[in-house]
This record gives structure tokens, C-alpha cells and sequence, in this order.
């Protein structure tokens, strides 16, 4: 058994501190190992597929690696949705399955599947602890593989590991009986930034100076305050506007300085959805530049595609990359803040400025960035510099600044229908600053995108974009919650990926820092926004699979505080107090009706094509 | 979107009448495909895990292939446990999983994962439909396939397929537009019995005649009477003991001239628990024939293991056999109702009485199998005709009335704490005539197979013993209530398997023939009753994960008629109505103390030796 206690002390001095533990008999040497390791906290969740995003989000919000551990059989496949969100996504899983040893196997005994490589495609890599280490290689391999798993699961991109771990019984150390941490050796591995060679810098400095149409998209990305500033830095020198979703976390104000020229561009799914050959044509681009992973926005991913700029570059330090806009010319195998960094041109103004965390950091009380005013006349031109670069950036940030204004004058009459878009704003505006904001899939998410962050606060936003999945949203906020016990986390959800993963809660760990708002629409109420579906006879019944519940027997089953709203002035009055500290967490379930919501995001999306063109 | 409409009809041709759907957009084509398929009967379920576990209860209970339908992404991985469950236990499903087209894969879309080979090791094939079906070949390459997935997942061993089909927009035919079924071709698959070669079969009996102790072992098994049939004359003619757990289906009565020297034996989770080496010794077989899947009983496994038997045959008509006992040494490929059929001497007086489904009905009103008395002496064996095959069954015979002599006097007393193991017995006692009995993991299907079915009843046992996993036991009975609205279903089981699986009840087809009793000791009260765990500090927190939940709130969300039980009395009391027919499913919450179960079950093991030894 030392060779199971020292996984223990190996992951630890690989700096893992927290694992996710499942209940069963196989895996107990496991458990205690973690159980009883001084510099590790596990938490134990019986439903494997909850346990696994709740890891997720852990690792997510700590930055770190996390460890999950399960019992043979089926309860690793329950893993499997959390592991494909983390490989896609580039989240540091190390995934201990314990097994029955090889020969045991296709056996008919209980509990035994073929363990061996369980998450095919989805995993960086499966390892297989040996069975026996009696032999002093057998050692040498047991260790060394685990510190193997590790940094695979460390290396940029990150993902998830598979180690297989078979286990002979005993599984239970004798009553009284102490497991002992051993001097384990392990392999660290570091690795320190990349630098372009001289000449293929200067190659790409000059493209940038010498290319007006240069437009600079953020696909998912961490909040990153040394990026967000090597990016002003870099749109200071080349003025090229930055485009990017909620979930690209370029939306906190940094830093006093705040630029209307560098503020990033985040209502493109509400100007890029109007049909207007001229405002298209005046945001194409020649050179596109991205770095992170998924766009939410369709409008923006088809935009790009038709768009078809001559060059596109993405940079990305090492991994597959995409070909999201079917115009990819260049990988370039750097960092982002690397890339930004090293591309501000030695002449430019900024570029001798120091970069650091310290001045990176959003300053409380910092004057709110300048707001343009809408303008009616929509997102012509101004000529005087045409064939600039200023020229080019201008359009972009006119639109945002008219979709910006249209958003706020579309949803502030009083007599509006109680729906779930207005009632999204309403939430999003009372947001405590620091949120930890988790948008669920699908509609959550789509919202929040069109809607925006709240201004002059910090919220970073998360979202499970690597799958897209529903499975485990929840899941993944309540992992976030554990993960920072002092800061508000909120989940803004649609009631089938709430009660979908209701397990989530299924756990003994309080989590008085979470909100959750649920949009109980009773049924996939996406299916009733899009063409397809809600023309069909079968709608309600396949699509939308119209459900009765409320979750108050959910809330009340696992402690939740209970809040609820079907009109804005239960609503206004709700979120009054709801976001305010509390002893627990709490649900605020937002109810309404399908047909209603439906009705008026149609009216949305009609008003800004004739408040467009009016 | 011919090619994808022609899978329904597909489908329908090789007998495939239920398939089940989860919601999403991507699938769409092939969701209104089936549904509009006047031979196919959907359901749509939202969570894909309780989906599958749901399509895997009809498939086990309609004993035909049920389709699986969903969306891309990792709905698909929801799926595999389901899936795994399906492969070892040989049921067949047939996994239809949407998927963006192949050029589309990894380029950062929504809902987008590696669907190739989804299930790995656990699937029997893994199909591409082809994307485009322009191509005349294509559209022959796309209709050849899915009959050779069904093909595949119905020939024996069955067990699930994936068919992975890539789906391009638009996904919706255009309001009005019809689905038209063409007159496809599809490819069927027959095949008959094997006969042995006379020389084979003639060596088989001689071994048979001339080995005093054979033992014949039945693994899992649906029922069969025409099995049944085959068994009791195998047993008359070679009179060798027939031992099964609940889960092997031999404990139905079969017809009216039932013999007690081929009753099964079934207690011997009980009598093998004894440390008594005389019984041991006498029960030992020389020659061991197994078929089915697995055994329950780790004191059966465990007593085969260490008598090592000089010969083990395993029947099995094809696929991988386990060496189950370490003492494998024939595989016989034939069907276990054709072996049995064509092992019976042509001299034995029982191989000419046809056998058919008719006479191997169980007949109402037929007269008791004949009771042993209790011998207080045990097992002592008989010595007139040492040496002889009756002298071998004898013992096992004794043992096994022994042991349900000792559990009726053993649990008779009015006095003793409200336990589980004893309300386990009274509601087994209880259950309806012709009841589908689905046993959860992990302690519900151990305590049936302690106690043993009621007798004169025909009950028929179903656990998911392919994989034992508590994931999807409470799926697999909808599936199961779905599948038989005739029939009462009854699924008996604990705390963890039952709020594991909640969401098998998140769906809105009505199954007023189910019923559920959930033995709620508040967590993995498996975990106090065996040794490890309850010695280590860490039991409640990291194996029995205590739990505060009463199934309350969960009935009422799904419209469950709910009824509690907290002593004796409340259990019979509610036992009285709980099994009459009602107009909707009814849950039945048995809550008792862990601790007390434990203690009361030690009792039990304890009373078990020196009652024996007495």
C-alpha cells in the first residue's frame, strides 16, 4: 500500500490541494491516502457526475490542478462529461480511477469495466498504475507515472489525465494502523515564455503598421490582468479595436487610464445581427488576430467566416488550434500577453511602460470610461482619416456605442410583459461587484452575451464553452463556490440545466457565497426562440419538453434559501436582498412563460433592425 | 435528409418499436424522423442518463433492441454508463449520437466533441453514417450500415452500437413539409441452434454418468421457461443439484409436477456463510457446468474458487466467457437450452416428453413444491447410497432448507428493532403475482438474494448487474414500467441509488404500475456493514455519506403517491395498499437507522453460525 500512500505526498508536492472524492470500497486506500494527507482537503460527493464538475470548478477558479477519485466500474464514466469539458476547455484534471487488478478483468465480477484508456479522445493521456510493487522497478514506475500524469495534465494546453489504479484487497488499513507519507522524489516541470526570432517580429510589426483593417479578437479566456493591459498597451500602439464575449473577460475596467479608443467591443450580437451591407463592409478586416478559445456569439463567428480577411493569425503558445473562420494563415505559438508584449513596436509611446500584476490590477473608484453618445444616425463614418487605422476602429466602437444605448432605451419602459431577457438585465445590474458570474448553458449564457456586464464593476464570467453542455453547470458554480468561500458566486441558469444537474447540491459542503437565479420557463425554452423547432407540431412535447416543477422542493431538500418573482416588483424587491450576504446559499426562481418570452425577444431582435435603420 | 429519414424506416424493419430521444437541435432531423415513423413509438427524456438506463429497461423488458437518440456534444458521454451496463449484460441498444460534420470537429463549436468511437471498449461497434448522401454509393453505404449496426447489436452476445451521424443544417423540414418513408432495402440477419457432433455429445454424457458430484451453476439469466423446462429434465435425468441467485430466474414455479429433488437451490448466501469444512466437503463438485452472467453471492464465488473442481464447462453460444472460478476448462458453444436439451440421455425416461412453451407455463393453482423439514442436525449427509449423484444433492438440498427454515424462524419474532433486512423480508413477502422485481445496487439486490423470493409467486428479477452500478437502477424500472403497463414493476432500493437517479422520474410519461421502495438509511449503509470502512474514523464522512434527505419533495415534484414507513405496524399498514393497482406510480419510504441495521444484520450473521453449528 505505501505505493498508493505516497500518490498522496506526490500530488501535494505538485502542488495539488484539493481532490473530489466518490464514495466506494475500491477506491478506500485511495481516499485515506487523501483523507489523511495533511497538506490536502477532499470533499466527498456521491454523484460522479456532479463530483467531476464540481472539481472542475475548482481547479477553474483556483488556477490549479485538482484530483478526482472514484471507485471501479461505472462511476469513472459518470466522470466522463466533466472530463470532455475540461479537455476541451484546457482545465487540469487528474483523474484517479481505482480498478480491479488486470487479471480481474471481463471476470463477471461487480463493478469491473474496461478501465484502460476510459476517456478515449478526451483525456491528454491515460497512465496505468501497476498493479504489484513489490518490485523495486515497479516503484520507481508507480511513482514516476503519477508525477508524468501530472505535469501532462499541467502542460500548457492543460487538460484532464486518466490514472487507472488497480487495487488488490485489503483495501482498509487495520483499526489503529497509520498511513505513513514517504520522501518521495517527483519530476517538476517548468517552462518560461517563448521570444519570435528578431526578423519574424519585425515581419509582423510591419504588417501591423502597414495593414489599416486590423481587428483583434478574444475567444474564452481567464480574467487576466497582465493581459488585459499588454493589450491596451498593444491598441494604444497600433489602434486596432478588440472584439470578444462576456466569456473573454475583457469587459473590467483596468487601471485609471481607461481609453474610449481601447475599450474592448462586447454588443456585437446586437449590431453584427443587422443587416446592413454598409456597416459589414466598414468593419471587414484584412488582418484578423485571435487568441483564446470559443466565440458565444454566431453572429460574430458568420460575420468573420463571410467576411474572409486576407491574413488571420491566432496565437496560441502549443496544442491543435482551429480554423474558426475558415481564413487561419498563421499560428503563432506564443502566449498571448507574450504576444501583445512583444509586438508593441520599440518606438511606441507605451511600450517602456512596466507590465505588472500591481499595475494591472482594477483600481476601486476608478473614473467610469468615458461613454459615447448614441447616435442616432447610426454607424456612419466619420471621413476625415480615411484609409487609418483610427478610421477602421471607429465604426466598431460607434456600433458598440449605439448597441450599448439601444439595449438601455429598449428595456427601460415600466409596461413592458414580465420576461425572462428583461428580467436577465434587471439581475445582471444588481450583481455584487467581485461576482464570480457562471452563465449556464444555453440560454444564460446568450443572454448575457447580448446583454453585457454591469459597468465599473469586476466580474469575471464562466461558462462550460468547451462542450457547450448543460450536464454539469451547476455543478461547476458550486465547485467555484467552495473554491472561494469570500467571494459571491452566482449562477444565472434556465431551469433544464438546473434541474438536469440538480446533484450538485447533493453534498455536505456549505456554500453560503452562492446564488443561484433560475429561469423557470418550464421547458427548453431555446427551442421557442428559433425558427426551426417552433414551427414543428412536435415542439412542445420533443423540443421544448414542457415540465411542471418548481424548485422548491429542491431548495428546500438541500437548505437553499428560497426567493421567488413573477412580476418586476417581486423581482426588484427580491433582489433587494438577495445578493447580500447569508448563512447559506440561496435560489431566486425567476418564473415565466415561454410564449411570452418568446414574443418579446422577437420584438428585441425586430427593434434593432428598425431602430438600426431609422 | 432522405437518407436520415430512411434510418427510421430502417429501424421499424428490423423490429425496433421504441426508441427513446433527449431534446436538441442538431438531432432534430432524426428525432422527427422516428417520431413521425408511423411503427415507431418516442419518448423524450431530458437527461441523457436516465435516457439510456430508461431505453435499456424497455430493451430488457421487451427482449428487442430500443434506439437511443440525442444531440451532439456530451449528451452522448451521458449515455455511457448505460452503455457499459448494456454491454455486460448483453442487452441490446442501438445509439444513434448527432454530430456536427467530420470537417467541423475541434474547430471550437458549440456542442462539438470527438464522437468516433464514443464508447470505446464498451460498445460492440462503433459506425460513421457518411455526411453527405448525394452520392449514389453513399446513399447505399448509409442504408447497409445502420442494418448492420442493428444487426450487430442483436446478434449473440447483443449489446449496444453507436451510429454516429453527422448532421448538416437546416435541421427542420419547412412548415408543412411531410417526411416521406421510402421502400428501403435492409439486410436480416438469421441464425438457429448448434448441434454438437455425436461424439462430442456422446463424451459429455459419459462424463456426466460417470462423475458422482456435478454441480450445475446459473449465472444471471432472464427467465425462460422453456430453459426451465430443459433444466428439470437435465436434473432428472442426471439428478445433479441446480444452485442460482435470485437474479438467475430458476426460483419461478414451473409447471404442476414441480419435484423437490430439482428445486433450485437458492439459500446459499446463507448456508455458505457457515465456516463448517464437513459441509464444505460435501458440497464440493467434481464437475462444475455454469451458463448466465453473473453470480450475486461472493460466498458461492468464493466457496467455487477454493473447491477447485477437476472440470468446469461453460455454456455459452458465443463471445468472451469469464473464468469465473479459476477452474474453466470447456467452453461448450451452444445455447444452455439446446446443451441441456441434447445432454439428456436418449435412454432417460424424461427426453421424449415434448417440450414447449405451453407445458412450461407456470400453472396457477398448481400444488406447493414439498417443504423439507428443518433438520436441526444440519447437513448431515444421508450414507445409503454414498458415492451416488443423490448422495451428492442431497446436502445441498438440506443446506438450502435448512437456511430457509433458519431465516423464517430467524426473523418470526414480534419483538426485534425496525431494521431493513427484516422489512426488506416483509416486503418481498408482499410483492404482487407476476411482479417485475428490479433489484438496486448495492444492498437491495444483496438482501433479495439472502432471502430468496416468495413462493408461488412468479416473480421475475431484474438487476443491473452488468456493470452493478447504482447509477441507473431507478431508469431502468421506468423503462421497465413502460415497456409492461400490464404488469407490475417494483423497484426495491436505497437512499444513494435512489437520489443518484432521480432524474429517471424527470419525464412526463405516466407509470401507474411502478412502484418503489426506498429503503432510506440516510447513506451508503453498505459501508457499516462490512468490516474496512466501519473501523476507519473517516465513515461517515467519506463512505457512508450521511445524507439528510427523505424522498418527499421528490414525489411530490413527479406526482408519485407518497407513503412512509418508520416501524412494523406503518409497514403493514402501508404494505396493505401500497401494491393495489392505482392510477399513478406510488413510492414507498421505509426509514430506518443505520446503526441499528447494522447491529440487527450482525445478529443475523452471527445467529447464521450458531444456529447452524447448534
Amino acid at each position: 500500500m505505501q505505493a498508493i500512500h505516497n500518490i498522496a505526498e506526490i500530488c501535494a508536492r505538485h502542488g495539488i490541494t484539493d481532490v473530489v472524492l466518490s464514495p466506494g470500497s475500491r477506491c478506500a486506500p485511495l481516499t485515506l491516502a487523501f483523507a489523511r494527507h495533511p497538506g490536502i482537503r477532499v470533499r466527498t460527493v456521491p454523484d460522479e457526475r456532479a463530483a467531476a464538475f464540481i472539481g472542475l470548478g475548482l481547479a477553474q477558479s483556483q488556477r490549479r490542478a485538482v484530483a478526482l477519485v472514484c471507485t471501479s466500474g461505472t462511476a469513472g464514466l459518470n466522470y466522463a462529461p466533466a472530463v470532455a469539458e475540461a479537455f476541451f476547455r484546457q482545465i487540469p484534471l487528474v483523474v484517479f480511477t481505482a480498478d480491479r487488478p488486470p487479471e480481474w478483468i471481463d471476470q463477471l465480477d461487480g463493478q469491473t469495466i474496461r478501465q484502460t484508456d476510459l476517456y478515449g479522445a478526451h483525456a491528454k493521456g491515460s497512465f496505468n498504475f501497476p498493479a504489484d510493487t513489490i518490485h523495486a522497478d515497479a516503484q520507481w514506475h508507480a511513482a514516476r507515472l503519477v508525477s508524468e500524469a501530472i505535469n501532462l495534465a499541467q502542460q500548457f494546453p492543460p487538460g484532464p489525465v486518466q490514472v487507472n489504479v488497480p487495487l488488490r484487497e485489503p483495501f482498509y488499513p487495520k483499526p489503529g494502523e497509520e498511513i505513513r507519507f514517504e520522501d518521495v522524489r517527483i519530476i517538476r516541470e517548468v517552462a518560461g515564455p517563448a521570444m519570435l526570432p528578431a526578423s519574424e517580429l519585425a515581419a509582423l510589426r510591419l504588417a501591423l503598421r502597414t495593414t489599416p483593417r486590423v481587428l483583434v479578437v478574444a475567444g474564452q479566456h481567464r480574467h487576466d490582468d497582465a493581459l488585459l493591459l499588454a493589450l491596451r498597451r498593444f491598441q494604444a500602439a497600433y489602434q486596432v479595436p478588440l472584439v470578444g464575449d462576456v466569456i473573454a473577460n475583457l469587459h473590467q475596467p483596468v487601471g485609471a487610464s481607461y481609453d474610449v479608443r481601447s475599450a474592448p467591443i462586447g454588443h456585437h450580437d446586437v449590431f453584427l445581427g443587422v443587416p446592413e451591407p454598409g456597416l459589414k463592409e466598414a468593419l471587414r478586416p484584412e488582418l484578423l488576430i485571435t487568441f483564446g478559445q470559443s466565440l458565444i456569439s454566431k453572429s460574430l463567428k458568420l460575420y468573420l467566416r463571410e467576411s474572409a480577411p486576407a491574413e488571420h493569425w491566432h496565437v496560441q503558445a502549443a496544442g491543435p488550434v482551429a480554423d474558426t473562420f475558415k481564413s487561419l494563415t498563421r499560428i503563432i505559438r506564443l502566449e498571448p500577453v507574450d504576444f501583445f508584449g512583444q509586438l508593441v513596436a520599440p518606438d511606441s509611446p507605451d511600450s517602456s511602460a512596466p507590465v505588472s500584476a500591481e499595475s494591472a490590477s482594477p483600481i476601486p473608484g476608478a473614473p467610469a470610461p468615458a461613454r459615447l453618445t448614441w447616435p442616432k444616425a447610426g454607424w456612419a463614418l466619420s471621413e476625415q482619416d480615411a484609409g487609418t487605422k483610427a478610421a477602421y476602429a471607429m465604426p466598431w466602437h460607434k456600433a458598440d456605442s449605439w448597441a450599448k444605448g439601444f439595449l438601455e432605451e429598449f428595456l427601460h419602459p415600466d409596461d413592458q410583459p414580465f420576461n425572462e431577457f428583461k428580467a436577465f438585465h434587471h439581475v445582471l445590474r444588481h450583481l455584487p461587484d467581485h461576482t464570480a458570474l457562471h452563465l449556464a448553458n444555453s440560454m444564460a449564457v446568450r443572454y448575457a452575451n447580448i446583454l453585457g456586464m454591469p459597468e465599473l464593476k469586476t466580474i469575471e464570467v464562466f461558462a462550460n464553452r468547451g462542450t457547450s453542455g448543460i450536464d454539469g453547470c451547476t455543478s461547476t458554480a458550486v465547485g467555484a463556490a467552495l473554491a472561494q468561500p469570500e467571494r459571491p458566486v452566482v449562477l444565472l441558469t434556465g431551469d433544464v440545466a438546473f434541474f438536469y444537474d440538480r446533484n450538485a447540491f447533493w453534498q455536505n459542503y456549505p456554500t453560503p457565497n452562492l446564488r443561484v437565479v433560475l429561469f423557470n420557463n418550464h421547458g427548453g425554452g431555446i427551442f421557442r426562440l428559433i425558427d426551426g423547432p417552433r414551427q414543428q407540431p412536435e415542439l412542445e412535447e420533443l423540443f421544448e419538453t414542457h415540465q411542471p416543477l418548481t424548485a422548491e422542493h429542491t431548495a428546500r431538500d438541500f437548505g437553499l434559501r428560497y426567493f421567488t418573482a413573477t412580476t418586476f416588483a417581486e423581482l426588484k424587491t427580491a433582489l433587494s436582498v438577495f445578493f447580500a450576504p447569508g448563512s447559506s446559499a440561496a435560489l431566486l426562481e425567476i418564473a415565466t412563460d415561454s410564449a411570452t418570452n418568446a414574443a418579446f425577444f422577437e420584438y428585441y431582435r425586430v427593434s434593432v433592425r428598425t431602430s438600426f435603420s431609422s
